[in-house]
């Protein structure tokens, strides 16, 4: 009853609680850099486009469906689909599509990825209130810097233990992105991040399931939720996250107090947001950009004796499958990276279609490349060597990948990448409107506009 | 990325998750003993009346309100309320109220209140699917049983870190029970405790907040949405529970697999469920009791000079509030609750009413209590002496208190616990038929017949 082994509880942590919702409720709108401004614009469209591009998966499919007995109102927009849901369903729907693909966004620091959650949860409930697009991009940078900056403190640590951190931080930072929305004060929005921190989503157990997305869903909707509770006067724990036995020290031995109050309101987590140019794990990036790389220099498929790389270690153990059967293994075979690079020059989601992996020419260069484990070769980077079949040699070195901090994608590349995912399930015809509306978020008095552009047209 | 620091890990559980998923689609209906069914009864019952009794508590308004601007379809009951919502939403709802005066059932062993999370999700979706009595008595006999198993594999290192237990394995419990009803066959359960081991909800650090009521509440909605999710073929890690990187592993060192496996199917945890007598802390029950005894053994509070109770360091510890200045205080105060025993012979949640206990004969009684720790008393136990103003004494001696596993309530305890919670909101013509309904839910074709009874008549 008084029994406590927790050894390793700090009894007198600050009131990390407080001082986050004090941030979030009373930091000015655009109280930041025209550069983070503009980041965070290219994490809503980032998050947009893969959403909108993974809304006929069957994961969601699925989702809609165990929705559906619940009768919900159509008060909010499922993206990308003609059905229109509950709001908090919506924030389930958008938060599961968002991420289904695995290509969104990282937060590179924790591995988060910081949209899902607070950008699912806070474009359903501007769409009901009928929010400003500036006060969207002001939750979601406010948002994101909740979820963020919770995980910088428990990471690694929390991270080891095997939770999926995009879900155990998520319900914060939605949670503090709608308490935003909602024009809370501080004390209510205290209320609402602890009401969030008893709601934690995800394990990493469930990696390579559809429990994976549905972690940043469940999230969003989980902090939806609770900013609704307590914008209604539900309390919760003034010391829900800090406390010896709240969130952060039950969930993470590692709690860095400082990572959380350390520049608070003038550095801001979602600048070190990144975007997937590739739609697979992190670790093939650089071979892929690679070969890329070399198929833009002038090697020809066609031509190709092998294709040599030398990688880190972390690269075949976790990529290392030769003969992929299918799209989603093929997400795990370095192989099939190069191959995709070599004859496309990108890795989309469509290059990892069930039958193009198996298509002959794909299988033919996949099977020329040969990879070696180099010790001096740090993850983020790739030795490749293109071996022609008149003996010529072509080498590139990549030490960054394409959608790294140091190699970010330019907004050009991010309207090809959405371009490519949206295409296929909105239409030509609304790329346009949709991007350029997307990236004028902050001026749109009413995201409605924004919402009626990301859905079939009748 | 391949790190793992959980050096406890368990690298070869035994299948938990299947190992369960098989039990509870396949174990026969009533597949248990008489007492085991009776029991079932008793918990269901209990529970009811508990969520009747808080149906107006400002917890439920305000949850009933953050949930109306989803719009709610009119699908199913809140209980003791004229409202109807969606089933997730009557889900959370009335297990919120269920655990709203703490005044629920307790699994001793772990701590659990096993019914808020499991029978608030079963009678929300047997009401929409129009399920018998006998399918939902069956789902709260395995859902707890789930629930349960997974807390004493748990407990108490899981407790200890600060997890309130309740909910954070009664998402399990939930979706066994939803799995159950829903008629789902093992491939499908399982599933559905996948997904909803990714959602536990609860930290000790709310006791004292709305939160902790909502734990219950939220864990229900969570497992019947992850049954929901499963039928229609959303996958989920197949050993979410067990594997390294799955539920129990990361929120608790102990992890004693035989406690889910030992006797499944013939020894059922809800044998081991009991009933709070008293509307607060267990600690105080021995206490009450024994003053109750002494009433009913003729001790007349005016002729009392003083009453000596030697209890166990833990009762001051928790409950040593002198001078409580409100019922919620009241509920930490040996004091009081010695007071009301004396004076009333009970302490339902009118006896912790704000009013009653700032009366005046109230607060002379509890002055003359005096306490003292005594290292031969138990936690379970209390010796009482009540001296009177002629210099008689009369001393009782209580082992176990009333509402222990030793001394259990009788159903005729249980009719009284209830009709003191529900008259005050249906009216005393509800009484019999509702309580004559619980009673015989299992022979009840459709729970409906039931559930209309659980609200205020037109």
């Amino acid at each position: 009853m008084a029994r406590n082994t927790q050894v390793t509880a700090d009894h007198n942590p600050p009131p990390i609680t407080r001082t986050l919702a004090e941030f979030v409720a009373n930091h000015p709108s655009r109280g930041w850099s025209d550069a983070v401004d503009h980041e965070a614009h290219r994490t809503f469209f980032n998050w947009l486009g893969c959403a909108i591009g993974a809304a006929h998966h069957e994961a969601a499919d699925a989702a809609l469906r165990a929705l559906a007995i619940m009768q919900p109102a159509p008060q909010a927009t499922v993206l990308g689909r003609k059905e229109r849901i509950d709001m908090a369903g919506a924030a389930l729907i958008n938060g599961i599509t968002s991420h289904t693909f695995d290509f969104d966004d990282t937060h590179l620091k924790t591995i988060i990825h910081p949209a899902g959650p607070v950008a699912s949860a806070a474009l359903a409930l501007a769409e009901v209130t009928g929010a400003s697009g500036r006060a969207v991009i002001d939750s979601l940078v406010l948002g994101i810097d909740v979820a963020c900056r919770v995980g910088n403190a428990m990471y690694p640590d929390h991270y080891d233990r095997g939770w999926h951190i995009t879900g155990s931080t998520g319900m914060l930072g939605a949670a503090a992105a709608c308490s935003r929305l909602l024009e809370l004060d501080a004390e209510h929005t205290q209320m609402a991040l602890g009401i969030a921190a008893s709601t934690p989503v995800g394990l990493r157990e469930q990696f390579g399931t559809m429990t994976k997305p549905f972690h940043p869903g469940a999230a969003a909707r989980a902090g939806l939720l609770a900013a609704l509770l307590a914008r209604e006067g539900f309390t919760a724990s003034k010391r829900a996250l800090e406390a010896p036995r709240g969130f952060m020290q039950v969930a993470s031995t590692k709690c860095d107090w400082n990572e959380i109050t350390d520049e608070l309101g003038s550095r801001f987590e979602i600048s070190f947001n990144t975007y997937k140019p590739f739609a697979c794990g992190i670790v093939i990036h650089p071979a892929i950009d690679a070969c890329s790389q070399l198929r833009a220099a002038g090697v020809n498929a066609d031509d190709v004796e092998r294709i040599e790389i030398a990688v880190h270690s972390l690269v075949l153990e976790l990529t290392g499958k030769k003969e992929p059967k299918d799209g989603l293994e093929a997400k795990f075979s370095v192989y099939h990276g190069c191959a995709a690079g070599l004859l496309f020059g990108h890795a989309g989601e469509g290059e990892f279609d069930d039958a193009l992996v198996n298509r002959a020419d794909v299988v033919a260069i996949r099977r020329k490349v040969v990879a070696t484990v180099d010790p001096s070769i740090d993850e983020a980077e790739v030795r490749a060597v293109a071996v022609m079949k008149d003996g010529s040699r072509k080498a590139v070195h990549v030490e960054h990948a394409i959608g790294s901090l140091q190699r970010p994608l330019t907004d050009a590349d991010l309207e090809r990448k959405f371009s490519a995912l949206v295409e296929l399930v909105l239409g030509g015809a609304a790329l346009r409107p949709l991007m350029d509306a997307s990236w004028a978020l902050e001026s749109a008095h009413d995201v409605r506009a924004l919402v009626r552009l990301a859905v079939p047209q009748a």
